[in-house]
Order: C-alpha cells, then structure tokens, then sequence
C-alpha cells in the first residue's frame, strides 16, 4: 500500500490553459437531496462548484431549491420528480455524483435505477452514501462507467459483504476488483483502491468526525474528476486536499465543520496547483 | 456554591482519540420552531452542530427547512408533524433537545407529549424554553431520563412554584432534587444545579440581553452532553463557554447576537482545549 | 438650526446595566414586506437586532419568513394576514416600526388601519415609507403616541403638502408641530424636527444612495428608541450613527449597501457609546 | 482594434455628487430566472446592487423570491407571471437586463416578447443568454432601444449567423452595424463592439471558466449602464472591471466564483474611480 504525499496535488492540479471555458472543466450532475436530507446535496454540490467543475447542476427534491440557490446561486436546479429533465441533464454530462442524501425510499430506488439506466460508458459516475446503501440491498447492477465508490466501512460492508473487522487491503482488493472501479473507503485513514493500486491518505483529523463531510467529498470527487484528466490521480488529489484542509483548519478549531472546508477549496488548489 | 472557573473546560473538552468517526460524538436531536419561532431551534440547531455534535437532526414546522439548511447545512431536517418519523428519530438519539420555539399550542403540547413518552432512561434530554411553560402550566409528568432543564428566571417560576423574587439557591435546590435533574438557572450570573453541587457562572455581560441567546445556549448544552461522557461537566463548560464567547466578544460589540457566538464555538472551544 | 456632533453618541448609548435582561431593551414589533418588498423589512428588522434591541418581532408577509429567518434568525416572525395575532403583539410591544415594504394596496391599507387602531398612547412609533404615503393619501388619522416620521423628501411632500423645493426648516417646523411627533426628513443632509429643537445631520455620503437605506435606519431609530429613554437623543444617535457608518465604509467602498451598515453597528455603538 | 485599459475606469467611474439620491443612480429591471435557473437571475441582481445601480428590481420566477431576498434584501421582488406588473415596472426603468436564467421554454419567449413590445427608445436594454438564444431561433424583432448585447460566442453564432471559427472583427463589425447596439463578444479574451469602435479586453483568467460568470458580467453592465451617462464607456468599463477583479482573486485562488467577484466590486470600484 502507498502513502499519499502532497505531491499527489501539482500533479493532478494542472495550470488552466488561458484559451479555455467553463465547458473545459466538466459538466457534472449531482443527484440526491430528499426532504430530510436536502444539506447533503447541497453541501456536495458546494464542493464540486468550489473545486472548480465547469457547470454544475443539482438534481434535488423541489424542498431544496431555495436553499440549493441561496448557499450556491452558481448551481442550476432540477427537480427530482422530473425524470425526463434528469435523464436528459445524465445524457449531457461528463460527470455524474449520486447518492448524498438520497434516502432509501421507493422514490430514491426509482431515481437511481433510472440514472443507471441513462448513464453511457464514458461517463465518470461517483456513487455515495445511500446510492450504495440501495446498491448492495437491492443488489442493482452496475451500469458500465467509470465507477468511483465513496463508501465508508458500514456502507463497504453493505456493499462488499466484508464485515468491518475484516476489512482488509486483500479482501477489499478482491470485491474491488469485481466492482470494475476506484473504491474510496472513508474511515480514520482512508483507503483508495484504483485498479492498479492502493493508497492510503496519511491525514485526516478526529475533528473531522461530524455529519456531511462525506458528502463534502462526495461533491469534491465530483469536482476534480470533472475537470482533470487522470481520473485515479483526481480521485486521490480529492481525497488528500480534502483531509488537508481540515487538517488546517483544525489547528484553530475543534471541530471542522463541512461548510468551512468547501470555502477553503480555491484558495488551497491554488497553493498546490502545478507551477 | 462554587464558582465556575476556566478550569471546568480543559476538563471536558478533551482531546479527540485519532480514531473515532461521527458516531462517536453523539446523536442529537433537537425539537422545536414553530411557525413564527423558526429562528430559535435554528440558533440551537447551529450552536449544536458547531459545537461539536457528531450527527444533528432537526424536528422542526415545514416552513422552517429551506432557513435551517440555509443557515446550517450540516443538519438533518424532520418535520414535526411526522409523529412516527419524530419517534424513531428519539428512539435512535443519544441526546434531545426539546423546546427553543416549540411554543405552547396545542400542536406544541402532542409533540411535547409523545416525545417524553418515548424516551429512554439512558438518554440526556435538555428541556428548555417553552417545553418548560409546558411541563408546568399541564403538569406533565416527566419521562425518567437524564433531564437538563434550561429555565429564565420567569420559566423557573412556572416550574418550581418559587417566585422570581424567592429563588434563593436554598429554595431552589429543594425543587432541584424534587426533579431528579440538573438545573441551569438563566440570569445576570446564572447558577447551575447539578446533582450535589451547586455553581455560580462568574461570567457575563449585558451585550447579551437579546432574543435568541437562550435557545443558543441549549444548543451548547446539547452539544456538550451530546460528545462529553461527564454529564455534570458537560454541562458547566457550556454554560461558561457561551459566557466567555460573549464576553470577548462584548469588547468590541455594544450587543453580541446569538448568532456570532456560534461561529466562534470551533475555536474558543480549541483555545480551551485539553492540551 | 443645530449641527448635529458625535457627542449625541455616548450621551445617547449607555452603558447597560450588568443586571439587565432583554426585556429592559424593549420589545419591538416592525410591521412591512408584502410579496415584492420583502428586503425592505428584513433590513429593518436586521437593524433593530444589531442595534441592540431586546426582542424583535418582524410582522410581515408569509413568503418572507424564510428570507427573514435566513438573514436575522434572531427575529420572530409572524404573517401579516393575521391580524389577531398582529393585534395581540402590538398591544404587548414597546416600539413599533410600521411601514417598510408595506406597499400600498388595500391588504396595506388594513393593516396601516388595524395598527393605528391598537396602539397605545405610552408607546414609540416609527411611521416609515408607505405607511407614510398612505397616511397622506388616505388622511388617516393617526394614533395618540409617541409618533416619529421617517420621510424621504417626496413622502415628505406628500404628507405636509409642503413641494419638495418648499420644504424650508420654517415651513417643515409648522407640520411638525401639527403632527405631534418627531420628523427626520431624509435629504442629503437630513434635517430632524423634535418638539422643541431642529437639528441637522451634517453626514452623509452619496455612497449611500441606493435602494434600502431609508429601511435600515427605519429599523436603527427602532432599535434605539425601543432601549434608550430619551426618545429624541435616541432619534438623534440613530440617524448619526447610520451615516457615520456609511461615511466610514465609502472610505474603501463606491457604493454602501444597506446590509454592509447594518453588519457594522454593534462595533460603531461600542467604539462611541459611554465610557 | 483598440486594447482596453485601466485608464477606462476613473473615466468612467464619476465622483458622485453630494447632491444625489438613489434616483439619481439608474432604475433597473433584470427579468430572467426560472424554476431551474434561479442563480443566473440573483447572481445578475446581485452584481447591478454591488456595481451602485440605485433601485433594483428583479422579474423572476416565484420559486426565486426566498433566495432572491436571502442574498440581495436590497432588491426588489417581481413575480415573472405577473405581466401586468412586469410592464408597468419596465415602463418605469430607465435600464433593462434581460436574459440571464430566462430559459427558453414558451413561458420565456412570451416574457421576452412582452419585454420587447414595451421598451421605449430611450431605455438601455442589456440582452444577455437564453434572450439572445430566443431572438435568434425565434427571428424576434428587436426594439428601437439602446441595445447592448452580451452573447458568449455559440450565442453569437446564433445571434449573427457567423460560426465560431469565422467570428472575425470584420464579419463580427458587420452584423453589429445591422444589430444597431453594442455588442460585448465574450471569450478568452472579451472583444467589445460599440458604434464607432473595436475593443479588446486584455484581461481574463481561466479561473473564471465557470458558471454564472456570464450572469454576473450582464448584471455589472446593467449596474454601470444605469449610472453612468455615456454608454460605451460604461459597458467597457464594467468589463473591464469583471476582469481585473477575477484576476486579483485568481492570485490566491485555483477557481474564482461569481458571487466572490460581486463582493469586490464597490471595494475596487473606490480604488479605480475618479480621483
């Protein structure tokens, strides 16, 4: 297993061609967000816009369009009732993050069937937080994408079989494999299994240890996969900056709320960016 | 009675071990805001979460969702009228807060009610602002729990039968131990009862006479109880924090808003900090 | 004519008693925001808060009462349409603004009407905006109270049938003393007309001109007079401390938004108020 | 061609006279935003109310009024159902800014056409996004107004009927001859299009590559159109500033948001206006 380093970030950060536009760097989706859990999504939608995806949209319950606009007015809003607008903003995109704060209702059960069913084989797909959940108990099938779990260890329980005690780099390597994509198993030192190799973050803080910083993650995944070619280097590039930053914050703070770390995200990309 | 002193917060506030997830800082949730008390268990929702909660949810009218993820994304949304949904949510807590901007209809009664008739003898429940009104006003019996209340001078007179004018710690203390629960006591210096002791707060300013301060501070108390395994202790170093905050806020500011005390929780509560 | 100095500032801005609570810094109840206007009592309302005063309810239209809690989750809300509950806070109130956002329909005209018939003779009254036009196109007559008028110069006009290029200090003087009330007739350097004294505001910037303005310091003089005793001091400091403010910002900004100043008030009371 | 400098800012940004009031400042009307694109429309507001535009009034989709007011309280709320209205507030403006959020659907075009039929010769009228996408499919006659169209360049390609590769100064000064307005051609590098000139802006950064920046450069427009007497120096201006701004921001940070840009405009505005 490799040790992420910070070098991991100018190498994945890469300077902007000065000729480029907001199409340049991703067109992503995020769907999620009932009316329980309409931070989440929002919270997610935050981090990929402030990561710095070229056109995001929110695909959410009507209940969360005012608060989706009022802490990011740079996201577009869909409704999630609205299938047919959803299948065609997955049609149109690069990028697709689904499942925080999803729920696991019937309705939750259609909107990702339905995703997975519209999602074509170039597509980078970021599945997270109740995504899995349904994905392991209803046992969907897998669309063919480029998959990106974001599981932590109950949610990798669910979905590998492998209880928490024994979730070991050799028995998580084999289900990852058969999963056909990256696996970011979140926990106190998480876990990043690309199809070559694993890695495993150094940082993060106990500060960290509160509700929505995986969605947060979720939506900074999103981000840097949109808009960086590399896809297994985006996803480790998101994971290391993200635990990075909390671990800033944390030096003056005793708890690192989610919200705190998305405002960080530009000023910190910037510090690291290829020079 | 003892008096309060810094020293109570080291004590409590201690270090996170490395290894611990949100689970570990416990499961809140916080009941109250009608329809024109919004803003209330918005204010303790957000005093909750930045100081330190693991996982906050919010039961709450309808109307007041989209202004609690505006304001704190991070927590989780209930709607009050969902009697089921609020009792599996109980059912699932560590620690309740119920009261800021319940109000006292009958609406606010039938919550009041089924939550007390669902709560467990091993959960930290704080019973703050109108859910004492009502306690007192119906008399209604107390569910056996680890119970906080969080009373002005006024709500104590409802529930303790001392006027305002005779509440000495003597007279008070009589009532306390009638309660089987700790009693923080709102005023100019406010007092805490706990079980054998009682502490004076030395701290406080009048930049704090305003709307909202109380509902904050149940929030804190919340958070505290919710993380810190000493309940007595938990609860003192709330009830100084909130002080302090003010306090060195005061010095700049003629009036110190509840909401500005709840930004600076993450880093008083750092500052503070078993080291 | 007298020039008004920052000497009505610590005359005005007390320091509070340590033993006070918000009840001593009056209960005050602003009344505005139909479904266009709702900005114009939000920023009342939010200056009434940062100005110190001890509860604040904002009586406004129900598509307002998420912006409000949003902005001032310190403020109560409660709908305009219903006017048993908005009779029952203006009889328990201190001070009352009435006028920001309101319009000027028939629903306007009601409450404008329902307000004046309830208010009593001890308390403070700020007549703002539309209110002012109405009382003026209407011919209300106004209650018995202690009445003060925030006028621009056309709503000035409007109700002393004075031209706006009439509007000299003798001629104002001659309504004022009419109306038995205290006027602060808006301009490029605002004049204010107690009973006994006229004084102008030698502040001032054009920085200032933009739309909101005249709702902040509708919601200033509010929170002044809801908690300083002398009723034209606590006029005069509040039409001082908002362009200070202003003139303090426009060093560094071109133009001054009303919530920038409203942000700003608990320092500048601080930095000016009695030592 | 001409290379945009510095030297257009304190030009253009006048010291304001002592003597003025919001009046004097411009009353503008933005239209835009939808149910989907609610951010577009309050990202634009937000920019005319930072850039010194004296009264601003938003025409928008109800489901944007919370949001609207949470983060511009200055702007005024106009329901885009509401035609009535909406006329008699275009007939009232001095600027107009309509596009940005507007959507394309029947409901759009009817709004734009009604936008159309009563603007007065007068008016300076900003086209921007899906308005200009609906008076190129749709072939609109264009009002006899002060026209300035802000297309990014598949806008302009729809607009002008030239492909993007072709899009020359030459070919693009002929169509801009017939359009009879200005027309701010935005790329990499902005090329500005007045009556009698060529420009082109020589900052811009691929930080700024991201969605809504478009939005808040016609609400900026709109802003200095409405203040500043002569035309081409305001848009060349408001341009430019949207620019330099990004670029100071993109010093520290790897993405610039809009809403980010909108807070510095009065700040930078001070720095570079008339001295």
């Amino acid at each position: 297993m490799e040790t992420l380093t910070a070098a991991i970030l100018p190498q994945t950060i890469r300077q902007r061609p000065a000729d480029s536009h907001k199409g340049t760097y991703g067109r992503i989706v995020l769907i999620g967000g009932n009316d329980n859990f309409g931070g989440a999504i929002i919270m997610a939608s935050a981090a990929a816009v402030y990561s710095g995806a070229g056109l995001v949209t929110t695909v959410t319950a009507k209940s969360n369009q005012t608060s989706l606009h009022d802490r990011v007015p740079e996201a577009i809003f869909a409704d999630i009732t609205d299938v047919s607008l959803m299948v065609s903003l997955i049609t149109a995109a690069d990028t697709i993050v689904i499942g925080p704060g999803l729920g696991t209702t019937n309705q939750s059960r259609a909107t990702l069937t339905t995703a997975f069913e519209n999602i074509q084989a170039d597509q980078r797909v970021i599945i997270d937080g109740s995504a899995i959940t349904l994905v392991a108990t209803d046992q969907l099938s897998l669309p063919t994408a480029h998959l990106i779990f974001t599981p932590h260890q109950m949610e990798w329980q669910r979905l590998s079989g492998i209880a928490i005690a024994d979730q070991t780099p050799q028995r998580n390597r084999q289900v990852v494999d058969e999963l056909h994509g990256i696996v970011v198993l979140k926990s106190h030192h998480t876990e990043i299994y690309t199809a070559t190799e694993t890695y495993r973050n150094p940082l993060g803080t106990p500060a960290q240890a509160t509700g929505g910083m995986g969605d947060t993650l979720a939506g900074m995944v999103g981000g840097f996969v949109a808009q960086f070619a590399n896809e297994s280097q985006a996803v480790l590039a998101a994971v290391y900056s993200h635990s990075a930053i909390a671990e800033e914050l944390a030096t003056s703070q005793y708890v690192v709320l989610p919200h705190q770390i998305i405002t960080e995200i530009p000023r910190f990309m910037k510090t690291h960016s290829e020079k």
